[in-house]
């Protein structure tokens, strides 16, 4: 995982952010951008006990939608500037129990496209200084353009 | 789906409700369970703008976030009554935007399996009288035996 | 699963038969179509020792093939009558070993759209008077306009 | 992509190619396997018009039958010497139509376990001296133990 993209658009950092900056569900889970580059996002999220499931582990679907995000992001990097983004589906497995302090969800874009746009994700945990895969997502992103409710 | 399971455990309806209860992230979401069979169960969640994306739905790993407790308590209805029940991993396709004012999460079994329980699930958005279909998951469960760490 | 569905091409049977007989894949495997509806495909396959796994049961593969083309073909009757079909992803679950005399597949369309549709496919086999459900698939298709080497 | 993985026995490279060996379906779309290391797999096969869709690209779910066995046979480097191996599910992105004079299937495991391991697989065509990636597949493979009907 390590291509090289060239954005359609000079600006997609800041489209990003202030794309991502209007997700409340982003705020809601205290999750945070901390890297943008062409087809790839870096999230974080610390542990939250609101958000665990029954075994006092982060819900796997908290998880998915960090990852969520994530994927969508790198997807958003590189694509028109005038399009929205829309997740058509992904594939999330669970590799280990959420459980950690801190954790962070890096996405790649696997293969941009006009419309389709196949991005994978990685989320990891941190337990002092261990640093633990947890979970994989597989995901396909498309480019809306021209509906009037859905806005880049 | 409308298949007849018969569970192994005849108090299977609390068993599956105090687990749900234990899960902070279902209250947290305004998540409630609205329906427990065997192999069946029914979730409700009102819109929050909490949880939204970036056009103002519900964004779509809360919808999973449901979807995917939804799954995990339908297998739990047929496990053994020590198991705890983890999810391998799910796939979900999000058919439209999740706007409404309430959303629906019907999950059934599949196949059960003493390790391994397939399920799936349909998640449904509320707009006055209108009911919309707007996710579809498919998901692979697993019961843990024996692990200090996941109680059931 | 049992949606009414409005094809946008009356003779989308001999469209959609007209394609599946274009494919050598479906020939080579012994694969036939035993119906076609509005939305809705039905396949058929005998057992073949040579598309066996260690085992002696047919390949998961070989019956991903068999409910890739019938998930393709149900979105294909509801496609414009001059799109190509193409497979965008789908995921299979394996429930059961694929053990039996004769296969079904039969597929229907979860969502249709002008660009992006849903199917879904059940996979059964057949002993004797036993029916089981042996595979589930939830795929994405989509439609392609005016490329030159991909025609419907 | 580039872990190292202990393998618990220490035959597994003749145990892996015994089994390939016996499934009749890699011999007859004449799929072989090329390299072998502990967690790590690579199969390759040539284009053959039999195996076709109906634009004269490889079946999709040709390319899942190699990618599957791909998935599993890495999965099962690194299981139990008596143990036999089930794919549970798989998810496949088609990234670009399977043209090409020669297909390349990489497969590494991601999260090895006793009873569950995820691998993860990517397809590439060879046309003449390019190389392109074509599709990528996640699974998830189950380590089967004492059935009489499933052996290793």
């Amino acid at each position: 995982m390590s291509k090289l993209f060239t954005p359609l658009d000079e600006n997609y950092q800041s489209r990003v952010q202030n794309s991502f900056d209007r997700q409340q569900c982003m705020a809601s889970l205290n999750i945070t951008m901390s890297k943008i580059e062409a087809g790839k996002v870096e999230l974080s999220m610390p542990y939250n006990k609101l958000y665990t499931q029954q075994h006092g582990f982060i819900h796997a679907g908290i998880i998915s939608t960090a990852l969520d995000s994530a994927c969508g992001y790198a997807a958003f990097t590189l694509m028109d500037p005038t399009a929205a983004v829309l997740t058509v589906e992904y594939k999330i497995n669970l590799l280990s129990p959420a459980k950690g302090e801190v954790f962070l969800f890096e996405a790649e874009v696997l293969k941009p496209g006009r419309t389709i746009t196949v991005a994978e994700g990685k989320a990891y945990a941190f337990n002092g200084e261990e640093k633990k895969l947890i979970a994989s997502m597989n995901g396909t992103l498309m480019a809306i353009m021209e509906r009037n409710d859905i806005k880049h």
